[in-house]
């Protein structure tokens, strides 16, 4: 399994926006082959911005990069934007091999 | 839902120990409750240092604290250690809040 995981620093007072845009957004990721799970994440409170990850799950790394070259990712991407001052910085990237994992036992 | 994950610099050249350690681990959190799943990701490679991460899926964050306090996360840390210079620095933690999720449609 890959993990794809961008990580954003929202400015204090835009979180709702932000939040709202990706609830409001239409991803198309469910028949993406090879998509298996989104999640938007929200994360620790810093004294100018808050820490928000979306992070992706996916077969394997090039149903991912595959996706990035779709119609679906082109789609998903011409949607509504924020202003620029909700955002410290571009998002920053990171993909990760699942190398081990633990189910529950419930 | 709470995810909590832990991000590690490893030096390079210290990939193996480092997924060894993990791979022989009792984490004894099957268990525990409120633990739903658990990943070790290997990311992105820098000049220095490969960054590994440990994430961890709990019912809530209530779950994660309570797990802190029990005898099954002493039990797991007080297993085999790596030397000092597997890691550059410390781990550095980050909790964080579901708030949107997607699966995929198959």
């Amino acid at each position: 399994m890959f993990i794809a995981m961008n990580r954003f620093q929202i400015a204090i007072g835009h979180e709702d926006d932000f939040e709202t845009l990706w609830r409001n957004r239409e991803t198309y990721l469910a028949s993406v082959p090879g998509f298996l799970q989104f999640h938007l994440l929200k994360g620790p409170v810093a004294d100018t911005h808050i820490l928000y990850a979306s992070y992706s799950v996916w077969e394997k790394r090039q149903s991912f990069d595959d996706w990035l070259e779709s119609e679906a990712f082109k789609k998903a991407h011409v949607q509504a934007r924020l202003p620029k001052e909700t955002y410290l910085g571009p998002p920053v990237f990171e993909g990760f091999d699942v190398i081990l994992s633990e189910p529950s036992a419930g």
